[in-house]
């Protein structure tokens, strides 16, 4: 596919764009004026709030007041077991450990003295029973680029990293079914799937570094969701060993499958609190053959809504993202990773990404919404990339929002869920707020799935800015009948905040699941449960 | 649309239709020969197993040797209170109570002599309060068309019937999010939804009279599930009352929230037996604009397999159904329902649903896949259908076959989950076992899901029949690493044989379930779990 399109739409959508100045854009993009284009996952940050350098973050426990569980001290005959268990695995070098022991943000810190590379399910086992039996306290950990907290240790515990569980099962290219190790890389599964014509339901900007397991065990969200749905449908079997060393083998590879409750569901998004994830069967899409990205100015939050609904209604069944993100976003970009956008000078910015089966009717589609958006007033300008270089420049301007703020000075992040059309008034209503207390106050999301990342930076860490954000920021989405984590979890950072959006019978049904599955707690200790109820 | 369409693909389509009979069967089609076309949902059958009217079921706890667990004999006393609490919705007549005490099949009969039909939430907690204190047990009911005898009282439960409780709370056209009752009956839900331009994510023959709350409560699978997943994914919310009478609020309207364990997912398959679900939230999908249905011959199930890779290539995104059914299937129908299907001769039928927003580019993509399909030979026969009367026509040849299995005799019914090529292979070695002593095994199902409906009839119930299929057709299934009920749960009927599909620690841990929330085991007892284990 061309742009323009010889089509009678695209023709359409053609003079609309020379009107209001598309095509300067377009020219622009061509001529490669728009910026280097990385296509690397996004690194680890400079620092936020202040920090450059993991060993400067105060250690989680005393910045946030915390008391260590009685959980036994890791000994010296404690090492040579697992030493004996998994040589050259077993890492206690604290140079090596430093890294793990910091979160991608860089705002958290534990103390964790080793480091369990395991790379079977069996050892896993072997771990968890020891660990069990000696009361030793677990910290799963993935691609560590969570953003909560979820998955290094507040204290000393023990690392048990799924790094070396990396394999791939198996993939059946008639049903669409991976099953593979849990410290698969989400963007080396995606690129495996591709090569067989099919990829993964879901996508995100931690794609080069996050683990599949940890995907799973966060219920990740992402970039596909509005078009493949949640892990809770996709995930179709799992493995997972629970604490106290026992494997629960229901690693299915079936589409269906009503045979009693379904266990698995209560591992996904439980953040490696009930059981450790080992393996999953995931139920894959086909590749699509034609992938369009339009990239587009609005001129107020009502016109980004608008232009949803246009959109969805006459892209109906190719529609694969819509995302938005406001002028703010932008600039940061711009400013910290020198990314520079193909269309300027719009207060809001949406992009939407159409996938499907016959690139003709997806232009044809695509452009016959673009006509009708420019026509009607909802979108002022734009660009559109059909090739899959260009594809991934004009994502990184969304994806790397994350990393932008993480140069900004220190940043107070929010995950929130709302009603779409409340989405944006917490940012005006927070930005009202905060004045100049506040460096930058941004929003931008997933606004398909109804997900506002809320991001607030400033030049330091400041503890009335914190009482100013919250609780203010978690009542006013209980307010709007929102939820306080969309996709990213609870971990360490937000766990007290759970009854803002879950009733106190839920909160205490789910501590009983806790006690049920994990005794002694000894898997991820301080996460998840609000600790004082 | 119509068709012969005259785009290039329609017409080469056409052509072939022409060579190879086609044509005469799109006249037939046309001419009305094609058999009456019930639009009504399913009736109740004239009997199977040589039965004919209710009260001659046996018992079923007399026909299946259980013995009744030790709950209270409901008393005077009882009925008294529930008459107070809901005048004029306890009913107590025994010729009112007679259907709600057999299941659909009319294989399996309790004998309750009361049953309560509450309005609201708080009256479904007093009742369950109550009866958890009295120690009475309760079983919940929906519309009572499940196939597993999962709504029905095995002794003298009470029964809890949703059939009041029928209200629709929201409906939010932006986001596409139902909010409902549980006892709203799915056609009802649909036809309301569709007038808004949305329809609901599932779709099953016994739509007419099935309750949302049952469906979610059983994890139903249906027509759509191929398109628009499971109920795992779209169910967003929900309420739901405990044994204890406590109400769980979980009602949540959003598509994305990740704080704490996912609690809903425990009550989504249990069948009552943890809890009675009150309300659900669902995210439905746009309406689509266009529907068009393909009615297939096939000359083997290896073509049908084929058929089915061709199309998903070819349709991508607007494929909605993708279902299969043998010629003994359409000989039953003819028979037993006198509806006649307008291609004949085949000995595998396969129906392709497509849904889309575009009725242009659906019925070039439709068009293109057709031609390639007669061309190749997969396809020998078939028609197509774009109005919806014929639609409807069409989907009840095959919605109706388990309605024209019932006048068949006695029916064994196997609802398997299988890897998709292994589909069939059960239903031929299943023949050859069995050879005379069956009148008929057919073979049909949700091909796309890998969903084998495998049903064995008889003139007449044989103790030595069912040793020749139990635990034969279990041990098949879990040999190829199927699951030995895919959508229709295990109720009372498949519960004994849980252990074919899931680990020994699996069933475990789902008894801890079953003791936490229920730990005097009032609710749905008998069913589910297996009751010796």
């Amino acid at each position: 596919m061309g742009f323009p399109s010889a089509s009678r739409c695209g023709a359409a959508w053609s003079r609309w764009a020379q009107l209001r100045g598309w095509q300067r854009r377009q020219r622009a993009w061509r001529s490669g004026s728009c910026g280097p284009g990385p296509e690397e996952p996004p690194g680890v940050p400079r620092g936020v709030c202040g920090v450059s350098a993991a060993q400067e973050v105060t250690l989680t426990g005393q910045r946030y007041g915390v008391r260590r569980a009685p959980f036994s001290p890791l000994s010296d005959t404690d090492v040579a077991f697992f030493e004996r268990l998994m040589p050259g695995r077993a890492v206690t070098d604290p140079e090596e450990l430093k890294p793990f022991n910091v979160d991608w943000l860089k705002s958290l810190r534990g103390c964790s003295k080793l480091m369990l590379k395991p790379q079977t399910t069996a050892e896993v086992s072997q771990v968890l029973r020891y660990c069990h039996e000696r009361n030793l306290a677990v910290t799963p950990q993935g691609g560590n680029t969570g953003l909560v907290g979820g998955s290094i240790p507040v204290f000393d515990e023990i690392i048990l990293s799924t790094a070396l569980m990396n394999r791939i099962i198996s993939f059946d290219k008639v049903s669409g079914i991976l099953v593979c190790q849990a410290g698969c890389v989400l963007e080396k599964l995606s690129e495996s799937l591709e090569q067989q014509g099919f990829v993964m339901p879901l996508d995100l900007g931690a794609k080069g570094s996050c683990h599949i397991g940890g995907n799973v065990a966060t219920n990740a969200g992402g970039l596909r969701l509005l078009r493949y749905g949640s892990l809770r449908g996709t995930v179709l079997g799992m493995e997972v060993v629970l604490a106290d060393g026992s494997a629960l083998d229901c690693l299915t590879s079936l589409r269906k499958d009503n045979t009693g409750y379904d266990l698995k569901q209560l591992f996904i998004g439980s953040e490696g609190t009930l059981g450790v994830i080992t393996a999953v069967s995931i139920l894959c899409p086909q590749k699509p053959r034609a992938v369009n990205l339009a990239f587009l100015g609005c001129q107020s939050f009502d016109k980004v809504l608008e232009t949803f609904t246009t959109c969805r209604a006459m892209l109906g069944e190719i529609l694969s993202a819509y995302e938005f993100m406001d002028e703010k976003c932008m600039e940061l970009v711009e400013k910290h990773l020198k990314l520079s956008s193909p269309v300027t000078g719009s207060p809001f910015y949406v992009l939407i990404e159409t996938s499907g089966s016959n690139s003709t009717h997806d232009e044809e589609k695509l452009n016959s919404f673009l006509g009708q958006a420019m026509t009607s007033g909802l979108v002022t300008d734009g660009t559109v990339a059909t090739d899959d270089k260009k594809i991934k420049t004009l994502w990184s301007l969304r994806e790397r929002i994350t990393e932008a703020l993480t140069h900004d000075g220190c940043v107070y992040k929010y995950d929130i869920s709302l009603p779409v059309g409340k989405l944006y008034e917490l940012v005006t209503d927070m930005r009202a707020r905060l004045g100049q207390s506040a460096k930058n106050v941004v929003g931008y999301g997933h606004l398909g799935d109804g997900n506002l990342h809320l991001n607030i930076t400033a030049e330091s860490y400041s503890h009335s800015l914190l009482a100013a954000i919250e609780p203010f920021v978690y009542q006013w989405t209980a307010r709007h009948k929102g939820s306080i984590s969309a996709e990213h979890g609870l971990g360490f950072k937000k766990k007290q905040f759970l009854e803002y959006s879950k009733p106190r019978e839920a909160v205490v049904l789910m501590q009983r699941f806790k006690a049920m599955f994990d005794p002694k707690g000894i898997l991820n200790p301080y996460k998840v449960l609000p600790s004082s109820s």
